[in-house]
């Protein structure tokens, strides 16, 4: 099952595969290529990078496999980010700050496409939203991009309605996701309106930490308790022992369309998410969850 | 005094005469329509419903005396509300929520149609935003209870801009109004600015428990005591004896068009709060009751 | 360095002279003069005042000196704002509130060119949103105003980005600018995203309490000396001793075009906030200044 995101000719698959742990997974080459296959076999086609997942390792990790299978290149779609600059240990930057500045845009795809090797992003997005950002620039940027052909698409993370209308204001080139935090755990785009956002303009959202980091299934709280009770219950409707399924037809029965990013390196919490697909969770289903989250019934 | 609702041919009464508790006053059917004859008499005839007031019972009680006396019908317009699914006791409801599907929506007026004994309702209204709603097949049941004649206008209750937006976009039907909560007890959307994009859009919203309940009269806590304080400061300019009707008149001459529902069933209330249309308030005497609310100056 | 402000005429300077306090400064009408001279001497053209600053007087005292020195005027541009009713000792009004109402919006500025000793002002502000505004009452002033050649420019201070879309709605003559507090010390406008909103449609803020009134220099608290910290190991890398030209730097780089409004009369003061404009600021050290600011890294 795969997605056409809105205003673009990009397909994505309807799960998201992410990549940001890459690195910890201990995988060897063999061992990564033969879990990317097997993503493929299962329908997970889309790829979830950025510039500093790993430190840049991650993208490099992947790029090893497709420079030594290159075929694969062809058979998915690659997303990264930018404009995060990290105060690491052995550089000389002082704090952690944001660059969405035109020229390290540019900076970091080249980086990107020559650690993934890869003559073409499928999809770029801004990583966070820039206090300090000139939507100018970053237009520039896009165009030159989208115009050489080294970046397909192009969309955000973790913007508010407001950011993501200021910053599409100055580009004709369409953004085409917004990727944020979505879980039981996590109501915050609901509660920011950016979910009503999205269904008015029709735009898929892709959901980071759908599963709140592995934090639902081992509550240390009471809210993360009330999930879990309500996951159970549900997980009870459909038979269902993993409730890691449930998590994911909550997000993936949604209107708006959401397109979960699986983080784990396990071919088989993927296929959870896959199957997820076919649980058609009903109104009440779903408002359980959502009340659990809460804390209390709807008004 | 009349008002026609923006971008409709719907006119309802400055006064709303809201059915919310119609089941607890304890009228014969003689009694109630001896009110409803009252309250046409001294121009409202505009009568809220929503399909669960009294689990339905009220729009039941009130239909009966339009079956009784047909000819009210044309003298009045009747809104009725859906999307609310309440956890009863003896239903097996696991939560309450929220159903804004096409399907249910339907059902819903056609149930309150025959409760009502009309054929079709004057304004319908999502009872709550719906943290799961497709707008799409709102949008379809909009059209077809339209089209069928069912229903003429259509609104929504409790939503926020954002939301109002989003259902908006999916539907060529104007969205003629917003009926929230709005009191000197509750200033929620002056804070939340539903306020100012009604006015930017030119929407009446309608205000449900103008008078919070009773509270204002009866206060309990120190905020309650500022507005009562202020209101009787106000209604002394007046020299008005009846505070509710200072609480209308502060409603009713915001520049917004804010059409208050008043919710008791004693036609003595009522009266109050159509003599308020009258009151002219001056700016100095509306801040006097908003600072009171506020518990401050403004800035 | 002067700033066309968008979908308008008028040209400001970068910098903008603050007049709330002038009837507080001591000066003699000639020192006065002097003062005035001398900004133009270094650049700075535009002149803030209100209605109410000094109960009056600073409008009248600066329009003494445009009496005597009428050529004056042709070098400068004067903004003043209207709206506020202040609760003076003397008066009897019950508790300050807002007035912006046609008839007191035209009285306002009749009595501002009578005494500022001009015809025209260059930008009339709203000086506070109105919960109780009435939007088309406004655009009649605005219109007649600016018909009569009495009033050039027109804009708000302090509105929201909903209150500003309000008010916009209701008239065709732009609104050139928002003027809202804005200073390491207070970021509730990018909190609020007017910044980003700004952003979007191009136009540029005024900052008033540009230093946050002194507090940025005299911390009393966590926050401030926060703050007084990353500023000085800013300046250190400028080498640049007064740290309030930092401050103003900071607020010149962002891309949204930050007017900042000096507020002292001490000439040497302006030179600084003048002297800010050459200052380039990089990403890093904006950040720095910023995320003392928050209290936390960027996420």
């Amino acid at each position: 099952m795969r997605v056409k995101l809105s205003k673009s000719n990009l397909e994505v698959s309807r799960i998201v595969q992410g990549m940001m742990r890459l690195n910890s997974w201990g995988y060897t080459e063999k061992e990564l290529t033969d879990f990317i296959q097997k993503a493929i076999d299962i329908g997970v086609t889309t790829f979830d990078h950025a510039d500093i997942y790993g430190n840049g390792e991650c993208e490099e990790i992947f790029g090893n496999v497709l420079k030594n299978n290159p075929s694969i290149r062809n058979e998915i779609q690659l997303i990264t980010k930018c404009g995060i600059i990290r105060k690491d240990e052995n550089s000389n930057i002082r704090v952690k700050h944001y660059n969405t500045s035109k020229e390290h845009i540019l900076k970091s795809v080249e980086n990107s496409l020559k650690k993934l090797h890869t003559d073409y992003i499928d999809l770029l997005l801004i990583h966070r939203p820039d206090p300090f950002m000139n939507p100018e620039e970053i237009a520039e940027a896009f165009y030159e991009l989208h115009k050489s052909g080294k970046v397909l698409n192009f969309g955000v993370s973790n913007f508010t309605i407001q950011q993501f209308k200021t910053l599409q204001e100055y580009t004709n080139l369409p953004l085409i996701t917004n990727q944020i935090e979505i879980s039981p755990y996590n109501l915050e785009h609901f509660e920011n309106e950016n979910i009503y956002f999205l269904l008015q303009k029709k735009i898929n959202p892709m959901a980071w930490s759908p599963l709140a980091g592995g934090k639902i299934f081992n509550p240390s709280e009471e809210k993360g308790q009330r999930i879990l009770k309500a996951l159970k219950e549900v997980a009870k409707d459909f038979n269902v022992s993993s409730l890691d399924k449930i998590v994911y037809a909550w997000l993936l029965n949604h209107p708006v369309g959401i397109i979960p990013i699986s983080g784990s390196g396990k071919i088989e919490r993927l296929k959870n998410a896959v199957e997820a697909i076919d649980i058609k969770m009903n109104r009440e289903q779903w408002f359980m969850i959502y009340e659990a989250a809460l804390g209390h019934k709807v008004p």
